[in-house]
This record gives structure tokens, C-alpha cells and sequence, in this order.
């Protein structure tokens, strides 16, 4: 495991290749902008013109994408998984048997589509599929300290795992070919529905004349405390909402979150309401924001107009 | 501050009161079942026959009661707050000038009009009101590792200090009259809320056929992570229900944050949800189990009727 | 049943009273606005100085006032039910006996407390109470065409019903003391659920490109027909929002509802979310607005900032 | 417009069928199911073995579909709308121009996309293209009253006008391609609404022991009626829920008015918790009964176990 394609330079893949050649990977990068190929070059990658340049001779390629249709059009082509392999995609340019890790966030159920047919794709042996999206945000990229939750064969796994801890932290393998997709479901309905209920226990708190401040250093010292309180609590108060993890994409993760629990039977009651407010939330043209701005909608429903935030004390909440 | 009454000797205020007899304080307790009268004498309190018995001669007065009724009773006698200072309550019994601390949960607005109340009745000085609700359960007043949020006059909280600190660990003035149970049902909704939430992240995760263990650990480890989930994820994912603290008590506590945030103007849309399972559960028979069995109601929302329980390893997650 | 004692000439207590007079009662009234009093004397009536002159000789008396309070206040005295029969009050005025019907829209629980005190108190036979609470608004107070919801015992309303064919079309006993405010707020619930779920629909249909005018015919004309939908449709398609029935009294309304499902045991999950959005109508300062208004609470939480409304053709939704 | 192709002859589709061929149409039908085909030759249709015979000389074709899938695959072939006309299809084996009618009920998005294909497939014509989804039930079916909401050019809607009149009494052309289907899933939306709220009505009138019936009776005649009420509020009330329409039907139905609300951004806070509850039904096992059983879910809510149905009189409720 040397050689890395790596396709998807954005905000996040950019800084995970960096993090790849810094650990001694030859990663080649393929992406849309002109930027991220020369941010790569800087570091020490190499930049590929096109997704049959950047995996060829790779031992391992790895897509970091927006969303399903992205992943499905770099892997199988413009047509996409109906259409099969296309002569522009991954698949139709890899060696057989190269391992193939999505790093992105998509439903489930596509990534379990995509790893069905890369199996049977190609020459005799197929490809070998992961999916492993990550939860940590830009910082989490930059500093090579990501989560991430792998789905796919025990032996795949393994293999990967030199590429997995150039990356990130916590690496955890959670199950069969979709399983990494299903976990990062949850923790964005976990993570959503969490700031949505400090959300409202602060608006409860300052409408109520209450100092939140020092409410919220109480929460955080029990069993209402979560890391949301810990790392957000003080930008949440000072209503500082620059991103971070944006709105948009939140949005649309919940999206995939609702698709997942309606597949598989699971009831989500706030799951399905804080889905509501994100959406209410960027239909008010806040998706630029950062998610946390779940708060600004939450004092939108309260009719306060005109919060007096507090100066933050980063020591504070 | 020296000498103590203390009124109402349940499952929490039994150790506290242990608690504040073994910092040094002159104890003297009341409450209506003569167990926890004998627990008191056991540990070096004194047990008193009625309200005046227990508040004559004390610098201060604690109540720890199960709800708003019961503390008007205890201060104002049997015709509560309506009816004025009655001649079995506190009131009509401790010495003017007594700071009383109520440490039950109770509705922010009873508290406020307590405290506006006592404040009046009385001789020349009146009485000196604190509401001093309290998290971390029976363990933590065991312990005395009790959060304690405070409302009230800084002189008087100052003068309560000491007694705090026999009780708990982190100890926060939050500001006026009724602040301390205002933070108390900010903190009743975000646990309630996070429950569930990690309630449903289970069943995602359970019935997509991912090992929930595996995956409870990541989210632990990111942005999604809570204490609920360090300290309760593994006895939930074991289906162990026992109490801790139980659902007819979140129920009610659960119904004073509605009437708060009501009186407020605060918009709690997973807060107004949650109460809705949490009423569910409790009317379906599980009043008396620990709260995390919103698993157990999320379950059946799902269809799940036979969930096979991990084994519990306790560093799990 | 003759000589009738009507307290509360309001918006709706006064053209019921004029009814009465219409209908051949002898109607003295009390309220605390002159204007109130000068219409009842317009149309025929008595004026009375005081509750104790309205009811004095009365056979019945009706109250129809804002809300629990001040029915407690009115037929108890200013102490409320705590403090028994005071003497500015109905009961400590009219005769033992008197058919006391209270047609405000108040809690069932305090209902039936009023019923259970009010037929001790006084004299040897004590009062007879029934809880009469109605729909139909202003305009049906005025055609005398309310449906009214009787709550009682069965002797007492039949001798009311002379008084109640005065006022009302639908008039149905509905059971014991309480059982009329319980129908109130059962139908509270469906008209705010109902209004909500038509707002969703036009915002659906609007957000879509589709005619929405034509759309509500459709869901008219089928099973997704209402009331709500006949009468209010095409003036929410006009963005009409003169009440009606207020935001603020719907909002109190929904509280009592709330009160009760939770006493009950009723899971309410869509009555609870209606709360929420009613409430976050109020908030938002449009508490004076029809309950259709909220139309505009889903178009803000859509991002519809200028809806262009239809020009109203009355044949038209 | 006198020769029909008619393609799926299920509970809607057959009599739908027999009611063309009563209307003096010439319809030619095609089906899985040999009972079906017998069905239509019964009422004097004839019998088609393949798709391409059904459309042999057909002026319309009419699809009456479970979902979108059947609908791609039968218009496109088995490759689904993604892969074009393929050889097996309605469009591949229709006269170029011949209007293609879909009464099935599927995502908007998917009959826009369908009608973009359709237009531009085959010879210089293309085909013509409506979404003409219906409510009203296999009772409408068979009676020739459905609602008929159609979406699609004037001129085409004016073409199919004889056919729709066979088939309904209430038929609105409510917008361009999609907005039939738009118009359709408000339609499940206010209905499941409604449903849900009469079950919660109910469930408060029962556990605060008020006669239900009385109850439903009096918020029919205000503005709480509905035609859920008036025609379901007595079998409701009976707890008799055969079919009529099913939970899975609607489980589906609602699930396309999520996606057609996250993609307009229509807030729809209501529709998300019934969709909530009505996949929370089906979960439980109660897919095949009538959609009006979000009752026995909204008992089991309420820890309800053992209702007492009225007796039901039909003129009750």
C-alpha cells in the first residue's frame, strides 16, 4: 500500500492528501479546480489531468466527494452505477483488485450498490470496495485527527489501515460494505439533534432572564454534558456562526439520514424534526452558516429579534 | 451556619442530609416515614416530630421534596402558598431572618412566588429564600458530587456556601429568584433529549445491521459524543433499565420545562417532542424503569420486538 | 327558567346575551366594561352594578369570561376556589339552588373542581353546575348558531336547554362535570391541527410552481376535505388574516389541551407540535391575527418571504 | 380519443378499465396478473400478452402503477428511464404522438423527468405526456368518482377530457408536468393529518371518560369537521380497520411528499411527524390494515390496551 490515487481536493480532501504524503504515501490528486491540484503539487503530490492519470498504477484509490451522484459519476462515469463501468470512470481505468475507499458521506444503500457492482466489475478479480466517511470537520482533516468509521470486508480493512492512521484517530470498523455510511448517519443525527437541544435550552435560559453562561457550565458538568457544549457552547452564546460545518451540508446529511431510517424500519421522532428545522433553517438562506445557527432559527420561533450575545470567555462554557 | 433543619429525608435528601452531619453540621430532619427519621439518627442527626420541632433554633432550612405541592405544604402548612403562612409550616415555625434553601425540583414560577412570599412574611426582617435544585441523582448526593444551580440573592447563596460544598462539586449562581429551577429544566431537557437521541441512533444502527457497539464508540469520539452516551450507552445498549432515575420523575420534570419555556416565549421543539415520548413510555407501564428505556419505546416505534442485548463490557462505550 | 344573571359581555358574552333577551329571558348583566353593559340595556336587558345584583332572583347563572381565573374569581370571590365561597362572589350571592353554567373555555380539572365546590357550598341544596363551552365564534354568538358541548349532570341540562336553544344549533351533552371542556379542547386540537396541515399544503403546492387554488379544490372535493378548508381556505390563499379567532386565545386554548392529554395519558404528538407553531406565531408578535395565520409561520419557516397571494374569488376554495 | 391501451389492472386499474369500456372506449389492457386480463375481457376489454400489444394502435395509453419504478420500467423498459427507450416499453412500441396518461401515484420529480424523456423519445412528434393521479379510493374506482388531479399541457389535458370524465367527477388541471403529483401528495399529506388528529381527539375523549361519540358529533358540525370525520370517524370509533386504503400505500405516499418538500424547501412539520408515525405503524406490523389504524398507534401511545368500541351506528358519527 505506496501508491494513492486520491480524487476530491476540496476543503477536506485536501488536507487528508497532504496528511497522506506527509506519512510517506506517492499520492497522485485529481480534482475539478486548478487549486487543489496545485496545493497538492506544493506539499510533494503529484497532479493527475485526468481520473485515469491519477489511478493508474495505484494501489489504492480514494474518492473524497460531495454527495452519491459525484461519487457515482468519478467512479463508474458520467452515466453513473445504472450505466456500469464507463471508460471515464475509476473502475474502467484501475488495475483489477485495487482497493477502492470512499471517504465521502452518501446514503447508505448507494454504497452498498457501489460496492456490489465494483466487486463484479472488471477482470477476474474484481475491485475491493471500502466505505469510510469521517467525522472532525476541516480541523479534524488538517491535523490528522479524523474519526472514521470503515464498512467493508476484515481484510480490506486491514490493508487500509496504514492509510486509515495517516488520516485519523479513531478508526473504527463497524461492519459489511455500507455499515461506515449507516454510523456516520447516526452521528449527524446525533450531532444535529444535540445542538438543536442546546439551542433550546438557551433561548429557555436567556428568555427566561437567566445568565446561560453560567446555566450551560452547570449542563456541561452533568449529564446534560456533550462535547457540543463543550467545543460549541461559547460560540453558540456569542453567536459566532462562521463555518465550520455548514448548514447546506448538514441538511443535506440528514436527508440521508431520513432515507436510512425509512429503509431500515427505525423510528427517529427528533430525528425527523431537527431534519425539519435544518431545512427550515437553510430555506432561510442560512446555509452558508455554520450548523450551530440552529440557534438562530430556534430564537426565530421565540420572536427574539435581538439576542445581546455574550462576550465569549473561551474558558466559559 | 450551624445548625440545620431538613425537611424531607427520600432517596436524595437522606445521604444529603449524612452528608451535611458528617461536614459538621447540627442536623436536625423531619420528614413523614419514620425509616428515613432512624437513618438520620443513625449517622449522628436528630430526628424531629413535626415541622417545628425539626426548624426551631436553625440557621437554615432545607427542603428536598418530590414536587411544587409538597414545598408549599412544608412552608406554608397544609393550606399551601394561597392561603399565607399557616401555623404547621416552616414559616409559622423558624425564626425570622432563616435562610431557607429549597433544593427540590419545582416550577421556576412557584419558586419565584415562594421566594416573593417569604420574603414578606414574618416579622421586621422576613425570610431569606434560595432555590437550589440539584443534578447527578442519588449517587451524587451520595457521594456529595452534586451539581447544584442556585437562584437567589448573592449574600444569601455567599452565606449558603458552606453548605453547598458538603453536597457538591460544582456549585453555580445563576441568578435571580426561580434561576436555579430555571437551569434545572434547561438541564431535564437536554438530558431527555439526548437520551433519545442516542436512543435512535441505536435502532439506526441495529436494524441496518451495524454492530451498535462499534458505532456508539465513534460517535463517542467526535462532535456526537455526550455523557449520556459515556455513562449510559453501554447499559442501554445491555437493555438495562434499572433505575437511576426514572421516567415518572423525568415526566414531571419534563412538564414544568413546558410550562416554563410556555411562560418564557422559548420555542422547544425537540424539548415539546420528547415530553410526548417520555409521557409515552411512562403511559405504557415503565414509570418506574430508568429513563434510557426511551430505548425501549424507540424500539417499539420500530417494530423491534426482540432486540439481542450486547454483553455489556463496561469499557465499551 | 326564566330570570337569568349573565356575567362576562364580551365580544362573544354579549350578542349571546342579546339572544337571550331576544328569546324572551329576563337578562340582568354584569361585566367590567361600561360599553357591555350599555348594549345589553340597548337590546333590552338589565345592568347590574355588581355580580351580586346580577344574580339576585336569577333561576340560572352564565359566565363567558377569558379564561380559569376569572372564572374562579367570579363565582368564588377573589380568593379563587383555594379560598372558598368569598362574598363578592355568584356563590355567596345567588340563591342555593341556581343553575350556574359557565360557557368560558377553561381546564376540564378546574371545571370539575368549580362543580365538585360550588355543589357543597351554600346552603342545604348547594348549586347545580354545568360546563357548557362553545365553538362557532363571534359570528356564531351572533346568529345563534353556536354548537355548544355540555358537561353535567343529565337533570340539569335538560332544564338548561331552553337556555341553551337560545344560543345554539348543535347542542350535545357530552358527559359528567368537565366532559364540555374536554370536547372543547378535543376540538381546539383538531381545528389548529387541521388549519396547520391546510398551511402545509398551500406552502407545498406554492413552493411546487402548482396553482394553488386549483390544488385545494381537488383536496376538497376528496378525503382530505374539512371545514377548515371550505370556510378558510380562499382567505388563506388571499393572506386574509383579520380574525376570527385570535392567535392568543388559540395559543391558551392549546395550552389547556395540553394540560389535559397530559393528565389524561392521551399521546397528542401532532397536538403538541401544533403548540409549538402556535406558540411561535405568538411570539413572533402576530398574536392578534387569525389562527389562519399560521400560513405565514410555515411560510417563514419555507423562506417564502413574499408569497403572491390570489386575488379572493369567494366561489373559488 | 377512442382507442385505449391500459396498462396494470390491479384493485384501481380494473374497474377503472371496465369503466372506460362502459363509456364506449375500446380498451385493450395488459397486465402481471392472469385475473386481471380475465376481468377485462369479462366487461368486454380485450386481453394483451405484452406491452406492445396493449399499445398497438392505441390513441392513449393509461398506466395505473404501484410506484415509480413500475411506471419507469413499463414506459422505458426494464433499464428504467436512466438507460432510454428500451425495446420492451410503452414508448418504444407506441405511435409517436399518442398521449401517454400515468394515474399512478409517484414523486413529482420523477413524472417531470418522465415527461421531459417521453417528449423527446421516438420520431419527430415525441409522445404527449400527463400525470393524472387520483384520490378517492378503490370505491371511487368502481364507481367513476374519483378526483382526478392532472399536470401537463391544456391542449392534451382538453384531449383527455372524455376519458377522465369516464372515469371521474371531480377533474382539475392544476398545473404543468408534476403538478398532478404535486397536488396528489398534499393530498396524503392533509389526509394522514387529519387521520391522526381525529385519533388523538379521540384517545383524549376516551381517557378523560367523555363519550366519543358525542364528542366527534359536535366537532363535526364546527370547524373541526372534516370529511375524515364524516365518513371515517364511525369505523374509527369501532376500531374497524379493513382496508379501504393501506398503511403501506400511504407509508409509500408519504414518503414521496417528504421528498417533494425537502426539494420545493416547504416546511412541513406536521406531514414529517406523520410520516414519523405512519412508518412507526407499518413497522409494527399493521401495514395491511386501513390507514385510519394511526389510532391503535396513537392508543398504544397512550398506554391504551384495551378500548371499548362503540357500538357503531352509522348515522353517528
Amino acid at each position: 500500500m505506496k501508491t494513492i490515487g486520491f480524487i476530491g481536493l476540496g476543503i477536506m480532501g485536501s488536507p487528508m492528501a497532504a496528511n497522506l504524503v506527509r506519512a510517506g504515501f506517492d499520492v497522485t490528486g485529481h480534482t475539478r479546480s486548478p487549486a487543489g491540484l496545485d496545493r497538492l503539487v506544493a506539499v510533494g503530490g503529484r497532479a493527475a489531468g485526468s481520473i485515469a492519470e491519477a489511478v493508474a498504477g495505484a494501489d489504492a484509490v480514494i474518492t473524497m466527494l460531495p454527495d452519491s451522484p459525484d461519487v457515482e459519476a468519478v467512479l463508474f462515469g458520467s452515466g453513473g452505477l445504472a450505466a456500469g463501468a464507463g471508460p471515464d470512470g475509476v473502475l474502467a481505468n484501475a488495475a483489477p483488485g485495487t482497493l477502492i475507499i470512499d471517504m465521502s458521506t452518501i446514503n447508505p444503500r448507494t454504497a452498498r450498490a457501489i460496492a456490489a457492482a465494483a466487486t463484479d466489475v472488471g477482470t477476474a478479480a474484481g475491485f475491493r470496495v471500502l466505505d469510510a466517511p469521517v467525522s472532525g470537520g476541516e480541523r479534524g482533516a488538517v491535523e490528522g485527527t479524523l474519526s472514521i468509521m470503515v464498512g467493508g470486508a476484515g481484510d480490506d480493512v486491514a490493508a487500509a489501515m496504514p492509510v486509515f492512521e495517516a488520516l485519523g484517530t479513531t478508526i473504527v470498523h463497524v461492519g459489511p460494505a455500507g455499515a461506515g455510511q449507516t454510523v456516520k448517519t447516526a452521528n449527524q443525527l446525533v450531532v444535529a439533534g444535540t445542538i438543536q437541544l442546546v439551542a433550546e435550552a438557551i433561548v429557555l435560559l436567556e428568555t427566561s432572564g437567566v445568565d446561560a453562561a453560567a446555566g450551560l457550565r452547570v449542563l456541561a458538568g452533568g449529564l446534560a454534558g456533550s462535547t457540543v457544549l463543550d467545543r460549541k457552547g461559547a460560540s453558540m452564546l456569542a453567536r459566532e456562526f462562521a463555518p465550520g460545518f455548514r448548514v447546506d451540508l448538514h441538511h443535506k446529511d440528514l436527508g440521508i439520514m431520513l432515507e436510512a431510517a425509512r429503509s431500515s424500519g427505525a423510528a427517529v421522532p427528533l430525528g425527523a424534526q431537527v431534519a425539519q428545522l435544518m431545512a427550515a433553517l437553510r430555506a432561510q438562506g442560512d446555509g452558508e452558516l455554520d450548523h450551530t445557527a440552529l440557534l438562530r432559527l430556534t430564537e426565530r420561533l421565540s420572536g427574539v429579534t435581538n439576542p445581546a450575545p455574550h462576550q465569549v470567555d473561551r474558558s466559559d462554557a
